[in-house]
């Protein structure tokens, strides 16, 4: 148990940046320091800002503006004693000194400032594509509110009729869906072969397929290579392939880089990742110096490396620690991150946590895959909707290393608790023991979080074990225990066909001695037709995970 | 991890009840065991039905009966070989012979049925009040089909006008709103002095609160002792005060208890809540005998007791498990229970997991409380609904007994991780540490979960204390830090007003030498006036945990 009831008598504390961690670190060396000086030093206009809202009130999905400043100066001021000074950048660090040099950007003028501890908020900034350079009078970031007002101006004047976004990151896809509210012509180009990269591509393609149904434009793994530009603005990009799309706004998501100048120049330790290398209590290698939030290298909970993970959960954490420590010299610690993350796309909500197959693959983790499709809730009660739910885990211990979901109602739910489970080196088996909470609105007896495990647990024990849906099932003998209706809807060609009602009469007709894979539309019911085989002295059965429901999204047949 | 290759060859498997886990156990038997014979024998009209849909099609919300049967006898058949004998009772269980005798209920007839291994399914059975021995004619549980057939044709031939429901649990809660969907005027008579006893009072407090704004009559703490009949029928309810209430409906949910009849005619071990004991793979004392679903006592993960949880998740995997374990001789472990469950009560839900006060105080643990006032999402961002969270942990080392948990959308996410967590032995601390997803439709950077960790940290750490909801305030210099109209709104006379904004400056006139209680609406606010105080000298400062949102409704004023 910390203890944290010391506070450092007259200290000094400068905190860098109020958005991203540093609003969370000042206030909470108040609240364990009252007679400290703490001053946050930030370079924009407003100390605190909601940057997660700025897409949805580009679409009025947020009506106001207002509502998106967290809290404002007379507040710090008031309630905390906090001074805060805006449009004032720290232009260097001394740690002999333990100065800092300040320019206020208004008026020019520089002042060197002393700190007993710094704490280094600066956050990340958005990356600006070469051909970006320099920007184009109709092409924005949506990183700031000063951003978000200049897109919202253009939006407003009804001249835009095609928008592109570049990026299909969680912010680029936020925009595409609030620019399609506002009747603009969306081309959303992401330079990967796949939207939203820290999910594998087969989940990816759910939210490519649902985007295109809502008539956006995809170029994937088409990347923008020029800009034709008419004055100042673009008015075409050209891509790759020499195609041209018609530009009236180009909103570009193209991934943040840390703003480690300054920590940088003061000489502290950065990490391979490029980020600044700190200590559970977040001090970097001069400990009187902090950083916190998208700055600095977090420790991943699964890989034990230390990563960049530009989130607000772990900024707000962070400085939260941060500034408990600066302030009296101990804290709770941080603890390690997950890159837990989400992201609602149209209709569909998009989440993982943990490690990806990519991530697995780069690190040479032998890894199992499992797939369920299951309904937010008991399918007899209204509403239900449907999520695919993936776990990635060990083969030798069934430990959990990831999980993906995509699909409606409750996915924030069920990897919110994996991502727990996770945190304490959870293995599928203790997934499957969960006492989580029923009733028919909310889940079923048997949750998605338990169907997930439960398939997991049997493909580790055989019962059979899982087939990736992206598998060559050339030379197989592949058996469709689909109805023939389903069937028809999404063939599977060159498979043997027995219903499952029918499954244990005609099973006979089956080859006992070749390699078998069973396939249904989400893997339920091929898991009861594969048991029967494997029960019944088939030496090598499978059971395709996720069924015809995922096989369909990798684009491959029945070879 | 399990091997469960090796199924067990011309294995005869009797299941005893196909609700209540009978139909999980005997389908996962089916699928770890191709040649098992396999056979569940149900008292009942209908092997398996959705018992927790019941009340929702009583109100309409659940349109389809048919979407109520889960699966029928023919799907047994086709698709696992499993026979069914409904109708028919199993009067009693011979060990040495592995034997049962059963009753066919239509024609009387009697048989016994051999048995390599038997799984016990029985579930429970409603209680039935003595004022309701024998039941009237117009008084119903609602626990099987038949029930809910006979209520609904009650209701529908529209002379239902009032309806009286005994039991403030999940059922009777459900049963009281689908009644009002109906248009019927409901009172609801709970013995106990509170709704969902599962809940500490003042959690019920919220529940009731809002039956009542409802126009559902309460009659807490007053139970029925006599009913005025007319023929066959109750037409008046006289409660222990003396008063009386008009019947036409009579719905009993008072409570269920083990159907362990048989279990005892046989001699299995019967543990001291009244279940049948069982080991982690679900076996009785005679490891041929499988118990499963409402009859056993389960493991609890907080208290390490074992004792009854008759809730539809341990049923259903307790089924599969001794399902496995039957076919097979080896399965997955059970794991321990923790109580976890939710109810939808109109707009409000409530959801609870781990140890609630009284079952922490009737085993002599230490336990401490935090309460936080949360929005399910970014409040900036439409839709966000309210919801009060508390911890119960220890005073010692932070580990978490309990949560429970009332609001709108996302209380079920709230339980649901804070029920992994406690799996996992969780403390406070860690609980703080969590990595979840966060995008504004979805929570907030610091989710309700992490604002209830921080809060029982900060209590821990005296950073300051939490005093309790109910506590005296007499005597205590009690300083209110909320606005005016929310003063005027809910009054907490006696109590110095300083409002938050101006507490800095206006805090000398509070005297340090005096125990000092900080008040605001939800104890975000009086954190940081009573962080000001600690901070600043005052020896004893706490902050009054779930602010006057909580106290209210404690029936205490300020003294």
């Amino acid at each position: 148990m910390p203890d944290l009831g010391k506070p450092i008598q007259k200290l000094k504390i400068l905190v860098i940046g109020g958005v991203a961690g540093g609003a969370s670190a000042a206030t909470r060396a108040r609240r364990v320091n009252a007679d400290a000086e703490i001053t946050i030093i930030e370079k924009g206009p407003v100390v605190s800002f909601a940057n997660c809202g700025l897409p949805y009130h580009v679409g009025g999905e947020i009506p106001n503006r207002q509502s998106l400043i967290v809290a404002k100066r007379e507040l710090f001021w008031n309630r905390f004693r906090i001074a805060i000074q805006t449009q004032t950048e720290v232009t260097s660090i001394d740690r002999n000194d333990k100065t800092v040099t300040v320019t206020n950007l208004e008026t020019n003028e520089s002042s060197i400032l002393s700190y007993d501890r710094l704490i280094i908020a600066t956050g990340a900034e958005p990356n600006v594509p070469a051909y970006c350079k320099p920007m184009p009078g109709n092409a924005f970031h949506l990183w700031t509110l000063n951003d978000m007002d200049r897109v919202l101006e253009k939006v407003n004047n009804g001249k835009v009729a095609h928008a592109v976004v570049v990026g299909g990151g969680f912010v680029g896809l936020e925009v595409v869906e609030q620019l399609h509210r506002r009747g603009i012509h969306v081309t959303l180009v992401e330079r990967n072969p796949q939207v939203l990269t820290r999910l594998d591509p087969i989940f990816a393609r759910m939210i490519e397929n649902h985007l295109a149904s809502k008539s956006i434009a995809l170029q994937l793994g088409n990347p923008i290579v020029s800009l034709k530009m008419e004055g100042n603005d673009a008015n075409a990009a050209v891509l790759a392939d020499g195609s041209e799309i018609p530009v009236d706004l180009l909103v570009v998501g193209a991934g943040v880089t840390p703003r480690i100048a300054l920590a940088q120049q003061c000489g502290l330790s950065i990490g391979e990742k490029g980020g600044v290398q700190v200590n559970d209590f977040m001090q970097t290698s001069d400990p009187n110096i902090y950083a916190v939030g998208d700055i600095v290298e977090y420790e991943n909970a699964v890989s034990k490396e230390r990563g960049l993970n530009p989130l607000a959960g772990p900024a707000n954490r962070s400085g939260r620690i941060a500034g408990a420590h600066a302030a009296c010299g101990s804290s709770e610690r941080m603890g390690p991150v997950l890159g837990t993350s989400i992201v609602r796309v149209f209709d569909l909500t998009a989440a993982c946590t943990g490690l990806n197959e990519k991530q697995l693959q780069s690190r040479r983790t032998e890894f199992r895959t499992a797939i369920v499709q299951a309904a937010s809730h008991a399918s007899y009660f209204p509403g239900a909707q449907s999520m695919q739910l993936k776990l990635l885990y060990s083969p030798h211990d069934g430990k959990i290393f990831g999980a993906q979901a995509v699909g409606g109602e409750g996915v924030d739910k069920r990897i919110d608790v994996i991502a727990t489970a996770i945190f304490f080196s959870a293995t599928v088996y203790q997934l499957s023991q969960l006492d989580l909470a029923y009733a028919p609105p909310f889940g079923s007896a048997k949750d998605p979080i338990h169907m997930a495990a439960f398939t997991a647990c049997n493909d580790l024990a055989n019962l059979p074990k899982l087939k990736l849906p992206t598998a060559d099932l050339s030379g197989l003998q592949v058996v469709d225990v689909r109805t023939a209706t389903e069937r028809e809807k999404l063939p599977l060609p060159n498979a043997i066909a027995i219903e499952i009602d029918e499954f244990p009469s005609k099973m006979d007709q089956l080859n006992p001695a070749l390699e078998t894979v069973i396939v249904c539309h989400s893997g339920k019911r091929a898991h009861i037709a594969a048991s029967w085989l494997r029960a019944s002295g088939f030496s090598n059965v499978s059971n395709l995970t996720g069924g015809m429901s995922i096989r369909s999204l990798t684009g491959k047949g029945n070879g």
